[in-house]
């Protein structure tokens, strides 16, 4: 079997001869980035073929020139012999980017803690350990093992039991070696009223000081966990990394279709699981937890995202009428799932309100407390998906908006994560055309993520440099507006200037994609307020949810028409609420019932069909909209200065 | 890794050297019979090593001249080279023992049918199948696939529900294969009042005509599975093997010493469970059912088979003060215990009421319908361990008797289990002492078993051939009665008339056996009603389960002192009360609800240390009491005149 050296990892592994050389890569756990699932049309799996032979890889999308120097495609490139294959900087992933979202946990962490659940009397984790003890049995007491812990358990007030099987199952052992102390993990019942306490595990002896739960948040990019004393309330620490499903295709579409293919589903589960795990044994390490005192985990994603981790077939939430499977899962094993948690923990995964807006929605509802808060507030998860909801205590519509991947740098021609080398801030000279730009980790540009995106088309536009439809100006002086391949395009940094060696360019494909995403978002807001017979100008809250929406700029979200034109007060970062929602369930059982509560009240809206959305969106694919006058005051006041200004200047 | 070959079998397996022969043939799935686990003492694994070279294997069990012919113990005998393993008759299984043993089956299934239960009312299953359908989603209507579920089944009438992962799993393609029309699995809880209705299974359409159980019987000895179609109610076939573990001890106290070994409790879980998939495996050959169409199990087995089978590990039912680990079991996956039968199907074990009182005779008690009938009846399981129960509809007292193995031909030098060329059959000349032997399968004698042993002590001691101390008349002129290497003994076979080459004997030694087995038992029905202030008199019924009990003769059973003296129409054979038991249960939920109420008023006695027991237990050692007039006057009159007659003939 050939052998490929991947460099500069120099990981190696062994392949069939015929396999491709992404396939291979993510087999052998090195990333590559790939948007489309391997079928070869974003052109974003570049690699470098420097020793050995391969069939296929090349593509409209790599230059003559790169394809001399023995770039290729990795999705397209058949392994034919031994190789060495480099993965060039764009390609890769950079973990480095995950820090700028674990800011974000950090601050949602401070938001709730149990100190305010304490405040509230609602510190109260379903994971509970009971200790009891009882006399060792005798020939005249000799009734069984189960018998004699509920007896016990009835000395001590708890009633009513349903024994898992493990629980019964580890009992003997358990009993004699705490000489007859045992400790009995306990989930509470979401109902009290009516359900029965599940015996989920017992121990030896008094084991209480030791009753931890994992908050995970299973994003489409990124995984995050978060260890929980249930004693304390005290959050141990957070972890991140990229899903491993990444290499499989960047949004959830391409998973689904992935996940279509003969194994697929079974590859994808196996990702996300193994990233999960990483996260758990990084975290572990870091905290000096035992992942064997975990005794719950608490899940949230989105609706895909949640099936393809329990492994349900996802192709109906991708098909119209966009079905997805359930809203409530029974509480599962984790460990059936080959999650690295004992036996006995059981996952309680957040229940999705629809195809598109899932657990990870409901949980930064819950979290924000948005079904317990009279005024009027619009959440929003920007992202691929962005969803968005609207209501308060009373009442809340939802619904998808496809905004595209242009946040997240797809669909954009030198797109990229929020990573080290990523364009994020940008501002430009309207007479000269020259631009300041600001990378992440201030390194030389390797391509431009959304944050980046926003800022420079917000600046060209005050600028005079593209217009409302978001066309270029060709008459300007700048030689940095030329006409390129893909059509006018501005260069952002000349290629002696960045990592890549190439111009890194923003086109107008790249605006008008960028228009078409917050063209989305902007009409669901409006077609969901509009539905309940209510305007932007009755917003009272924005919260802005996501790793991306906290490092967005408000202002210039407002300029190009992504952000309703509300005074900066009205808007909360919140961070990661799906994290926020699954710490916030493992630590409150009365939050838990909470939780079907804000599904039985959230109405989804299907904007392909909703009256108004069309004529909406229309309206939204201008910079920043057809009704400026009336919805974006500001923004037009600053252009007139603007135009002002540059006339005078001239 | 030498080679080993089996005689007659011709199997052969590679092994480690210094491996056991008998290990090596049980990892290969050659049966050889071993009472003792193992550790030598039984002396019932001969085999004869025929070519290749051991070490040890040689035991004061096997005599000079057989040591000379190659007869290894197998337990002792470790493996140094390539060699080749003849197994003699008396060592291997006979498959053809199951045959006596299916009658028994079948006379259960005749017991009590669906029309019996359909004419009480009672014929309703645990298991349902509901067919549903629904108009398909639409953008207007794309509710999840379980909510869409929920409400066709509402719609039905069907209400309360919780949903198994694996249906919500399986739905999406269930909905869409069936084009819109499922059949949902429940599982209807055994309160009806306060349960929830839990769905297991969905199939595509309606496949409503497949509603199948399957009851098993797991016995120490043998596994029985029967196939129940519950739309007709109909047995579609009974199939018995015997138990794997046979080759790892004979009796529940050796499997629970092998399963303290290091990986013992693994290979016998493994054990049984791939003899009950061959049992299936056979019976769905033979009856052309799929077992994928099979919804539900119910199992029926003695407290140690109960938990070696779920893997629970069993030292302490054997350690004083013999605590089992639980009554109840969850429902529990049989699949996740390595049954060949599909994901969904829960298996439903029958509570134990005690270590030594189990499943089976819970099964068997409520098979008979014991808790529901006003006559004072006595149910007993003959076996290693006699289990007995007396009582009524008003309550009841059970007790396990450490009968030890002599009904089952353990511990008797010539016995065995009522398989081809078995001895069952006994008569004697009290003049001559010449006997008629008949054996099963009318072969050549190759040994004893039990109904053979009690049949020749009852006719050698009417005969005047032993005493009421179970002592040989060692005046007696004939031959046969001898003085053996293991004390006195009487020649049943003469070597050239057997299988075996060899004298077949019955010694002091086993009659020594048999009247501890009995003596036993009989002590366990005297104290058991004693404690209640009732006499062996006021016993309306005796009812005899188990597959050792039917082929019992009442009259010689009393005339040893092992069945009370009572009229013969008092007693029934219920055969194999476990699995009647066990397949009621898959018939009627409204049963299933009375097994627990058997086991809540199910009193056990211990009887090693219950008043009176003791004293019980020595006054029945004797041939058939001491007070032999007060409880066996047909039995004293019957001596009286066999003594009268001889004394003419002499």
């Amino acid at each position: 079997m050939p052998k490929i050296r991947f460099e500069p990892s120099g990981v190696e592994t062994e392949v069939e001869a015929g396999a491709s050389i992404l396939d291979s890569a993510l087999d052998a756990g090195v990333h590559i980035n790939a948007s489309c699932g391997g079928k070869g049309v974003c052109g974003k799996c570049r690699v470098t073929v420097e020793e050995g032979e391969i069939e296929g890889g090349l593509s409209e999308k790599i230059s003559a020139e790169d394809a001399e120097a023995g770039v290729r495609l990795a999705c397209q490139s058949l392994v034919k012999s031994d190789l060495v294959v480099r993965i060039p900087v764009e390609s890769a992933l950079d973990k480095a980017a995950l820090k700028a979202l674990s800011a974000g946990s950090a601050q949602v962490a401070q938001l709730i803690g149990a100190e305010d659940l304490r405040a509230e009397g609602r510190f109260d984790p379903a994971l509970a350990k009971v200790v009891v003890s009882a006399p060792p049995p005798t020939l005249e007491d000799n009734r069984n093992d189960v018998a004699r812990l509920l007896a016990a358990l009835h000395d001590v007030g708890e009633r009513r039991f349903v024994f898992e099987f493990e629980a019964i199952r580890d009992l003997p052992e358990a009993w004699r070696q705490g000489d007859w102390t045992v400790t009995t993990t306990i989930m509470r019942p979401v109902d009290p009223s009516s359900g029965r306490n599940q015996v989920i595990g017992v121990a030896p002896g008094d084991a209480s000081n030791r009753n931890l739960a994992v908050a995970i948040d299973v994003g489409t990019t990124t995984i995050w966990a978060q260890f929980i004393d249930l004693n304390s309330g005290e959050v141990l620490g957070n972890e991140g990394d990229f899903n491993g499903q990444i290499g499989y295709g960047e949004d959830v579409i391409s998973r689904i279709v992935y996940a279509g293919k003969p194994g697929g589903l079974e590859k994808l589960q196996k990702a996300v699981v193994d990233s999960i795990n990483k996260v758990l044994q990084a975290l572990a390490k870091r905290t000096g937890v035992d992942l064997a005192d975990i005794g719950i985990a608490t899940v949230a994603g989105n609706t895909t995202m949640t099936q393809l981790l329990l492994g349900v077939e996802p192709k109906y939430i991708r098909l119209e009428p966009y079905v997805p499977t359930a809203a409530y899962y029974p509480p599962v094993r984790a460990s059936r799932f080959g999650l690295a948690l004992p036996d006995h923990v059981l996952m309680l995964v957040f229940p999705s309100v629809a195809s598109y807006v899932g657990g990870d929605v409901v949980a930064g509802v819950m979290g924000v407390g948005m079904h317990k808060d009279p005024r009027l507030t619009l959440f929003i998860d920007l992202g691929t998906n962005g969803e968005v909801v609207v209501g308060n205590q009373d009442w809340m519509a939802c619904a998808a908006a496809s905004a595209g991947p242009a946040f997240e740098g797809g669909g954009i021609k030198f797109g990229m994560r929020a990573s080290k080398g990523a364009i994020e801030n940008f501002s430009v000279n309207p007479i000269t055309g020259e631009p300041a730009i600001i990378t992440v980790g201030r390194a030389l540009p390797k391509g431009i993520c959304g944050s980046g995106l926003i800022a420079a088309v917000a600046a060209l536009f005050l600028a005079g440099i593209i217009d409302e439809r978001g066309k270029f100006n060709l008459d300007h002086p700048s030689d940095r507006i030329r006409e390129g391949e893909d059509g006018p395009e501005y260069v952002m940094a000349w290629a002696p200037d960045t990592q890549i060696d190439r111009d890194i360019t923003l086109t107008e494909v790249d605006i008008d994609n960028l228009m078409r995403a917050k063209g989305a978002m902007y009409a669901a807001y409006m077609t969901l307020l509009e539905g309940v017979g209510l305007t932007i100008h009755d917003l009272e809250r924005v919260i802005l949810a996501g790793g991306f929406g906290q490092s967005i700029n408000i202002e210039r979200a407002q300029i190009i028409g992504l952000m309703p034109e509300l005074p900066p007060e009205r808007f909360t970062f919140v961070g990661n609420g799906s994290l926020l929602g699954a710490r916030l369930v493992a630590m409150s059982n009365p939050l838990r019932a909470e939780v079907g509560d804000i599904v039985e009240k959230m109405t989804n809206f299907e904007l392909s069909v909703a009256p108004g959305y069309m004529d909406n969106y229309t309206s939204s694919l201008f910079l920043p909209h057809t009704e400026c006058t009336r919805l974006f005051p500001n923004t037009c006041a600053r252009l007139q200065e603007a135009k002002a200004a540059l006339k005078n200047m001239a």
